[in-house]
């Protein structure tokens, strides 16, 4: 590569890409880790972007017409931090980038949302942040078509490597993509043919400008060491109703004796070879010195979209307050205000009638009520609509020619789906909810671990949560996947066990700010336990005495979801045979948790009596309510799945595998 | 769609055809549940690649040189059972086709690998069948390049629907196999454009065809329904070099009123509907029943490959006795006697060396002894080679001019390569391993949920198993990971304190038949803790006493992996205030549950010693060491992460985090 040739070819160019380059290698050298090759390699796309295309006011980073710059590959995070810092947004001082990788740092290894503002989604783990990128573009769409042009009309702009495009996370994300005509979405793929274990050659050979043009994105191919080609790309890019796809090709590690090499990919901390680099650059500041004029020129662009938000300002202060107040409430994840009277009613009106419905049904029933009155929920399904009964009746389907579309087809891709979910939450103004069978959480982990690390309230609608799926069997009955959301940090896992729980579930899921949620429902119908109406929202307790012992409290029978109307038969039983039981209903662990220890001595006091659990699931997390809590490990005891379960119809199954009244009557008396 | 032109045409075809047909409605309605849609649209397709081309001897369903054949869309799990019936398997008889989706029948509501002969694999969750069959093509690439074309040297057929190649997985496994020029893969693509929520259109637009192609593969396209061109085209896929995909037009739910619309997918148990089908098939025989001629014709399918099965015995029988022997032995799962010989040295070297090195370096001093003597062991990793360090220096590249190669690169595709590595598995002859981080495990999960749930050894090696990745941050830290995988049943979870611990997980992991293995390991050094050499493995008890308390024994520590370092501290600075403390080291909670009472009491005697975990993972889970198993809640504490980690260099996270050997101690302390 003639670097010299690039320089001389536009200086003006090079000195500020450069500025990138120099930070990159100084911030990983202080680090002694980090990613130099990427940025250093992106670092003229990425220049040209800003200076030229990007609406952004580093002034007002939360600007909600703002272009979004999503940075899939995110292990180039110095790429971002230098841009952001350059630019001047005001918390991405100096000396973050001097932190980079230090404890307490906004500069975290891979960038991470809410650390500082222009970090628009978390990324690092690859495929997520193209993959979030469709929810944004289409969350673009949707408030657009709400809105109106003069309020949401910008675009989604994502760099992409090869790893995230071998994901097949992307292909879900792309096929979406080109499905919906995402026409704002535009992708760089840095195409330096390089992976760490070597050329892209040894694992790949995918012809990816077909493959984009396969689900029917526009690709444009360029070199993305050139000003101009770059330009011209993404002006092309801004003028066309498919979504874009630039290939970028680049060399890794520009400039440096790694170039167009894995090691490239890694940390660059030899000092001779950086001051080789910085010499081919012509790049003669100190460590972390940008030159005045450099520094300027990116300040300068920080301040570019200024104007236009003013702009967007005042044409804001034209809307009537009530298009204003819904807009910022929508944008602050606040509820409206009707929402608790809402859930209210429905609760009332449940606890009279009584149905015996599936929490599934329920769901939708809530759904039914809370749709009307908070336009910002956009619903979905992997391809179970009619199963997770996540279309209320007053929802269209969101499509090129039904932009105000609030439910989303999304097809058999539960991963791009979490991932998209995820990017319209990030993006504001909506709050999507997504469907599948609780089993294939394990599609959607990868993102549905990022919304608890990022601290959005995603939420998940997974329905089919137990053996009583039935006949479909084993490959599609959740076991661990209760103890596996439960063990996910900053989560919410509701199981509720009638509808009135479950309406107080969807309450304090869609109030909640900073928790994903999981909405674990059953296929099969149940009963409605909560028949005396309370106003309060129990289960915000995580857990509570739904049934009292008659006489002595002889025994404590914990159970979540369908598993609590096993338990209060098991009471019965055990009640004719004069064994005073409790019956705790736990739709919410983490809940209950957060609870003062009172409130939890008093739903699990001291004492003699026996506790067992009962949920159709794996034991893994129970001691600590059986045994932990001031239980006895000699007086407790679990009645649920210590294994797969099995293809036969539902009744069968818990009856096989004992989970069933008896069964649990039983183990009471085992015990005591 | 004119049935009654389709029967014309090829009278004889079609009889066999509508006996799957009949079959797959009979027992849906019976069972009253299941999905006819499919079978009825691919048995055509099925009965023209079961009489004229699959390698297959019903008598003889475990021939290593069949064909394999692969129902990705595992939903239409009535078309597998019907041809194993008809073709004559002698586990798949009337009775079990009867009792479709029945408690403790074959025939479960999606195929069961290991519940009949001729279920290759398991599937149902979408895009995994089609995955596993990259495994399988791969295997016998392997396989052939190293025992023969007379040895090995056959086909794997797939069909799969739009979910599964709306699945993301499926990108990453139609790149692999056209990255590895996997000729011998032939998939069909059952094109009825039909999903749940409606047509295909209403989620994807993808063109198949260009994407296929797009990856390196050869793409046909016919009529589904029109034998010759099934015939014609099958014969053109077994000709080229590149795997092929043959787009197969189809009528979902064919001649049924259902035809063609989303109903068709599901379970069609309309009696008066099911007649109309049945009489524009032309079938008059009543429920389950098989005119016999149409049975003995699909009977001498059934022999079809009985003389090539007995030539091929023939052919065995020739070699040595030692390829007889070493062929045996790979094909059973079996490990060679030297195993255990070689671990040994390793242990007892390495007790006198006591070095200090990561446990991820520790495996790659395994596998550089145990790759040698077990050519059976194929490697890889999801483009971390050099992190996961599971390449031994015996091993070359698995390309397409090196059949022989036991390393894959595999790319950035956790998910396709545990899918693929599970293929190699059910295949027979390899011994799959593939390293990621162990943080994208979720990436691999629903893979890793499927080698548990069909009882298969595939080893994961995950690396970076804690905060002690350091730098990268908290999306590539795992600390919920070790409760998910050991909420998983019939999974090992292993994680080694030292290189004596990882030699000893690696001969359980690779002497396992049945049960998968999580290899958990560090990034970070590690000291050598087992220093006095033991011929026993004690990781084969799970958990074992590393170092008794000096005096009394006041408090007992319970970690695993990187933390029983901490913990050995810990005990030296208790030892010091005469605080006496024992500690466990506990590489394996799945084996340690295995073990009889009376080992788990003297491992964790009851009485009044403090007990405190100690791992570097959320708590769920540790409850049932620390308060169950005889403990005492007011006596037992966990040192261990509350939340997701964060970016900085590991020691200042153990630190900032409290896990040390100081936290640990002050634990203690606080509970006497």
């Amino acid at each position: 590569m003639d670097i010299s040739a690039l320089r001389s070819a536009n200086p003006e160019h090079w000195s500020k890409a450069a500025a990138i380059r120099a930070l990159t290698l100084d911030a990983v050298h202080a680090a002694n880790s980090g990613h130099s090759g990427m940025p250093m390699g992106m670092a003229d796309v990425a220049t040209v972007l800003f200076e030229k295309h990007l609406k952004f006011d580093a002034k007002a980073p939360d600007w909600p017409d703002r272009d979004r710059f999503i940075l899939s590959a995110g292990h180039g995070s110095m790429l971002l931090y230098s841009l952001l810092h350059l630019t001047g947004y005001e918390d991405m001082t100096l000396e973050e980038v001097k932190n980079f990788r230090q404890w307490g740092a906004k500069t975290a290894g891979h960038p991470e949302y809410g650390h500082a503002k222009g970090i628009e989604t978390t990324t690092g783990p690859l495929g997520q942040g193209i993959s979030n990128a469709v929810g944004f573009a289409m969350a673009e769409e949707m408030l657009r078509a709400r809105f109106g042009r003069k309020l949401i009309d910008h675009h989604t702009y994502v760099i992409a490597g090869d790893g995230c495009l071998m994901e097949g996370v992307s292909q879900e994300a792309i096929t979406l993509a080109g499905r919906h005509a995402l026409g704002k979405l535009i992708v760089f793929w840095d195409n330096n043919n390089i992976t760490i274990d070597g050329t892209v050659d040894l694992s790949d050979r995918t012809d990816q400008i077909k493959r984009f043009r396969s689900a029917g994105w526009q690709v444009l191919e360029i070199d993305g060491h050139n000003p101009a080609e770059i330009d011209e790309a993404i002006t092309a890019a801004k003028k066309t109703r498919k979504p874009t796809m630039i290939a970028c090709k680049t060399h890794i590690a520009l400039g440096h004796a790694a170039q167009d090499t894995s090691k490239g990919h890694g940390a660059l901390t030899n000092e001779d070879q950086m001051a080789a680099a910085k010499a081919a650059y012509g790049w003669t500041s100190g460590p972390f010195e940008v030159p005045r004029d450099i520094k300027a020129a990116w300040e300068a662009i920080g301040r570019r979209g200024a104007a236009d938000r003013a702009a967007w300002e005042a044409g804001f202060a034209e809307l009537s307050d009530q298009r204003q107040a819904l807009f910022n409430r929508i944008f602050a994840r606040e509820t409206p205000k009707k929402l608790s009277a809402v859930i209210k009613a429905l609760k009332k009106q449940i606890s009279e009638e009584a149905p015996k419905v599936a929490t599934r049904k329920s769901s939708e029933m809530v759904l039914e009520v809370v749709n009307p009155i908070m336009p910002e929920t956009v619903g979905g399904s992997a391809d179970l609509t009619g199963s997770n009964n996540t279309k209320s009746g007053d929802m269209t389907v969101f499509d090129v020619d039904n932009r105000k579309g609030r439910y989303v087809y999304w097809g058999i891709r539960e991963h791009g789906m979490a991932a998209a979910m995820n990017g319209m939450l990030l993006h504001g103004g909506i709050r999507p909810y997504g469907g599948t069978f609780m089993c294939f959480t394990d599609y959607a982990r990868p993102s549905m671990r990022l919304a608890a690390l990022m601290r959005i309230p995603t939420v998940f609608v997974m329905t089919h949560d137990s053996i009583g799926l039935g006949e479909d069997g084993p490959t599609h009955q959740p076991v661990e996947h209760l103890a596996i959301s439960r063990a996910t940090p900053n989560t919410w896992v509701f199981r509720p066990c009638d509808t009135v729980e479950t309406a107080e579930a969807w309450e304090l899921a869609l109030m909640s700010k900073e928790t994903p949620s999981v909405l674990s429902l059953t296929r099969q119908g149940l009963p409605t336990l909560r028949l005396e109406h309370k106003n309060k929202n129990l289960t915000a307790q995580g857990a509570y005495v739904l049934a009292e012992a008659e006489g002595k409290r002889e025994a404590i029978l914990l159970a979540t979801g369908s598993e609590v109307e096993i338990a209060m038969k098991a009471r019965d039983m055990l009640h004719a045979e004069g064994i005073g039981t409790r019956v705790v209903s736990m739709p919410c662990w983490e809940l209950f948790e957060q609870q003062d220890e009172a409130y939890r001595k008093r739903v699990l006091p001291a004492g003699s009596a026996v506790r067992v659990g009962v949920e159709a699931s794996v034991r893994q997390g129970w001691d600590r309510w059986l045994c932990g809590e001031r239980g006895r490990e000699a007086r407790a005891g679990f009645v649920g799945m210590e294994g797969f379960g099995a293809s036969a119809p539902a009744e069968t199954l818990f009856e096989k595998f004992g989970i069933t009244a008896e069964g649990v009557a039983a183990k009471v008396k085992s015990l005591l």
